[in-house]
């Protein structure tokens, strides 16, 4: 299984917010809703066997699933929409039971540490960032755990709890991009492990 | 220079669009807006020599100059309100002179077939597609221009066409993905080409 974690350092965590502004007054929920079809959408069709996880300003976690994630269209309009559904139902969620707030689409209350810890226990985390391990130097783990940030940096502590979960840092070309541009070229890179050709 | 061309076969040709229904009422300009996006930023900037092409219902293209181009958010709402912009200015494209209808955004009457012929002057037109040569069998030439579709194939005539410009068909990976998805993973290929490590 593949695996996504995108740490939205500004994003909502209340669903009073415009979808008509999602960089600004949502704070840049433009981008998670870009990392979630990236992990999830290929051409007419969903991505079986993974999940991807948006946690939303260190409170709630929003996990989709490709296995049963239901009416999930490309644009990030759409997608925030889903999100802003999630978060209607935030009083729902208690202690770090799941809530299902659409089909294939669960939300938690739990933050960047409490969402890796649990991911940490399903495959090898992989911190995608500047300075890591080449992806041309190493195949990838079987069941890939990604962590991104959003626009800004992984926050100190974050870092650490990363450390502390044995994550490895590992970079994906010499040139930094953009967090859903980024999920795209790790799927390739897994997409074609293996392959000389397809 | 890297050169993007991205055929929007249901894209509007008139303003009269709501840019929150980008992907119904705006014939799915949400994934032509993500195409510029992914052709032109990176983390905290702009590429620069790279320019990106969309082609709107046959028509008319909309270009984005990466050297040129200023105020461009990754969010889809702000680009498709660029491409709007271009198009409110569409009766001063005369002939096949390009108009500047924003700083690095230019509007030209041209169609497909007449947009790869004035493109393939300038490098190696590269059309993304399933069963092409496997980007792990070739180098990317020094100028590429890559041709791709939106979430339709592309038409017999617009294949036509390449062939007739000597295009090669390339693929990026076994598994077919979204238009601005396989831009990101173009742009990796031509950043790590002649790394072993980075």
């Amino acid at each position: 299984m593949r695996q996504f974690v995108v740490v939205g350092h500004e994003a909502p965590t209340t669903p009073a917010f415009s979808l008509s502004d999602l960089p600004g007054e949502a704070g840049r929920l433009d981008l998670l809703a870009r990392c979630v079809t990236a992990a999830l959408l290929v051409s007419h069709g969903i991505r079986e066997s993974v999940v991807v996880h948006v946690v939303l300003g260190d409170e709630y976690t929003v996990s989709f699933d490709g296995d049963a994630v239901r009416g999930l269209h490309p644009d990030e309009r759409s997608t925030a929409a889903t999100i802003r559904t999630a978060l209607d139902q935030r009083a729902e969620a208690v202690g770090h039971v799941p809530v299902e707030t659409s089909p294939g689409v669960e939300l938690t209350r739990r933050g960047v540490s409490a969402t890796l810890d649990a991911l940490a226990e399903d495959g090898q985390l992989l911190a995608l960032q500047a300075g890591g391990i080449p992806t041309t130097a190493r195949q990838p783990p079987t069941d890939p755990v990604f962590v991104l940030s959003d626009h800004r940096e992984l926050e100190p502590t974050e870092r650490e709890t990363l450390d502390e979960l044995d994550a490895e840092s590992v970079s994906l070309g010499p040139v930094a991009i953009h967090a859903d541009h980024a999920i795209a070229v790790a799927h390739n890179w897994l997409d074609t492990d293996g392959y000389d050709r397809w």
